[in-house]
């Protein structure tokens, strides 16, 4: 039985009370929420070497660090590097998106060595393999992209993107509409090359029943992908965006209804003003399934500052109810992030999570900010370093300050507010 | 007479004409703001050599870089050159918070390089000198601050903030209700501890008509400060908080009677579920004067990475009606920040600024996005270095793609979406 199944039969299977204690939430009611699709447990029933995880309502706002390669940029090392520094700064799960390289040996070794949950996007390999084995992309055929979303399941892949959502409707209310930057997913537009190549509906969505029928054995969660996310702020919100997301709120309840778990997948680019909307419509749409944003990113204008502009985004994505949040690294739009990068990108998410958290009201998300509100009170550095989201940089950063302000830091020295008005705010 | 007195009487300055045109603005709109007070004009009589700024309702969100000196950081070159940093990535203002070394002669070297308004806080000065002449801050007299501030609005100080709304009614309102973190501004603390061991109320509340004859005098703004604005999460939007905040409003009143442009300072350290609130309130109870908020900072726990924290919380505040952003740097709780964290933090303040007015509709914001989507749509990189908020950063980190996607970048190389999707999608 998969999670779903159990769930809805009153049983708290091993994951979910795992999932639940992780985070201090009553295995009820996480079992409840898998019951109703408002959280999913990322763990393939093979893969047992990583820690099962809840994402969705009621839980902590999960973060996402994507790695992998590219062509011209396929060492397996630094993949690995980039993976234990994703997850040594708290990244929840990690995507293997390598399109570069020998990408089945670099998935096994990523899985293999990950403690989080690790997803992929199957259609790369795919496109990679037909590429090479058959001299085009466009030559793969349905039954190569099945085969290898069940290569992938097989091995313990542990939530798959897979973009069902696009069809001959969709791309067709997009080209109608008109857009900038038309498809921005490399999934999506190798979905939808290939369709028009082909003259043929998408696989994905004609035979969503066979994936169904994998996702199930494996219980692979099924992240329903949004290859028609908008690539910048004019195009957000468009007919095209929502018919797309109309499509995977039906091919959620199918999924439901197969007793498979489903998350889904989300923009992209969005003005400020339209992140809390796109969140409510997706909940709607998708009757609370959990909600994956990429982002958003709030600007197209900051290319070398968009962990900033997906910090912002995400914040006020997670307040309004996104559930998973997918980093965005300093290097997006530019090159394939490095290991810095990676780390920028981890660290402004869980920044963007945490606050999101406070807002929403996650138990235990606002007594970090108190711990560290007295720790300040106290100048008790040494805590304030410990306290913090990367104590590594606070404590590089950290600067005492010279004589009567020694206690305080440089910023203000010896006119340390705290210090000045300690002694008439002391509780008595 | 000031840009007020000359706003209600119809008459256009050549300051508010120039304001205007800096940001598309009709004059008669800007001249409207200035009459109500919803608009202020940074720019002291005297100071010449600056460009004047509209800061407020319908205008561009603005940005301010705070530098200047600590004790055992006070060298002039190093807080010029993060003037000259400060200003060429974008900063509309910065304001001198310099307490260490030659202050006088450090504002007077910064005031004459800066092409942008220059604010200060007069009581650091008074303060620095009550502890040099008189052996402790403590013995500052109510005519020493009040000598201090005029002699900066006589040099030219275009905007200074003063903490007017400190008063024994707010500081017994926090003691009543208690806090964490009690008093986290220097300028706050300074005045309470001065209150309390002196016995006497603030001079800047009580002497408030002297405040606005020397700012009527040199038409110098006067930036109504929140002393007791909240340092940490749990202490936000508090009664203390509150009190000052209605008491800012009643000086507003007055300051507007007198014919003095004010803006009034806001927190700190929120929650983002109640950043809103917070603008929404300053805004009635101040009848609409601009609001100039610091961060806000939505989590306690990212020493060295407050950039972010700020850049969230001021892009949902400038939605909601904020209209300058204080930016807040990298080194924030750490030590002075140095011109890398004066980058990072001004960068980070105008992504902020910049989210907020696409979604406040400010004309001209989404243009500027519009370009930049139009740019990756035709793979055309330079143009896309040429329109990012910095585009050093971006050439940077550009790295171009190998082999079939040379014209991409090494993010997706030949699975480029863009590439393979644009004879689909193009325009007839």
């Amino acid at each position: 039985m998969t999670q779903i199944e159990n769930a809805r039969k009153g049983i708290v299977t091993a994951e979910v009370a795992a999932a639940a204690a992780a985070e201090g939430l009553a295995p009820e009611f996480v079992m409840k929420g898998v019951a109703e699709g408002t959280i999913a447990i990322t763990r393939n029933r093979v893969h047992k070497g990583i820690a099962p995880l809840a994402v969705g309502k009621g839980t902590r706002t999960k973060i996402n660090a994507n790695i992998g390669t590219s062509q011209g940029n396929s060492d397996i090392e630094t993949e690995l590097a980039k993976l234990r520094a994703a997850v040594s700064l708290g990244a929840d799960a990690v995507m293997d998106l390598s399109t570069g390289g020998p990408i089945k040996e670099i998935r096994r070794r990523l899985m293999e060595v990950s403690t989080v949950a690790v997803g992929t996007v199957p259609i790369y390999q795919a496109a990679v393999e037909a590429a090479v084995g058959k001299g085009s992309i466009i030559e793969m055929t349905a039954d190569d992209l099945f085969g290898v979303i069940e290569e992938q399941a097989a091995e313990g892949v542990d939530f798959a993107t897979v973009h069902c959502g696009i069809t001959f409707e969709s791309i067709g209310r997009l080209k109608a509409e008109g857009r900038i930057l038309d498809v921005v997913s490399r999934g999506g537009a190798l979905t939808v090359e290939w369709m028009v190549y082909h003259g043929k509906e998408n696989p994905l969505y004609e035979q969503f029943d066979r994936l169904l029928v994998i996702a199930k054995k494996y219980d692979m969660v099924l992240s329903l992908g949004d290859g028609l996310r908008p690539g910048c702020l004019a195009d957000a919100t468009d007919r095209a965006q929502l018919t797309e997301l109309i499509t995977l709120g039906e091919l959620t309840d199918r999924a439901w209804d197969a007793g498979v778990q489903v998350i889904i997948e989300g923009p992209g680019h969005v003005p400020l003003n339209q992140v809390e909307t796109n969140i409510k419509i997706q909940k709607e749409l998708c009757k609370g399934a959990p909600f994956y944003v990429l982002g958003p990113l709030v600007t197209d204008i900051a290319p070398g500052y968009d962990h900033i502009t997906s910090a912002i985004g995400g914040a006020l994505a997670g307040m309004a109810g996104a559930d998973f949040l997918c980093y965005v690294t300093p290097s997006e739009h530019l090159r394939l992030p490095n290991i810095e990068d990676v780390k920028d990108g981890v660290i402004a998410s869980r920044i963007a999570a945490h606050a999101a958290d406070i807002a929403k009201g996650v138990p235990g998300a606002i007594e970090k900010d108190i711990q560290m509100a007295k720790a300040r009170k106290a100048l008790d550095w040494d805590a304030q370093i410990a306290l913090s989201v990367n104590p590594e940089r606070a404590r590089a950063l950290h600067t005492p300050g010279v004589g009567d302000g020694s206690d305080a830091c440089t910023m203000c020295g010896e006119f340390c507010a705290i210090k000045h008005v300690q002694d008439y705010f002391k509780k008595d």
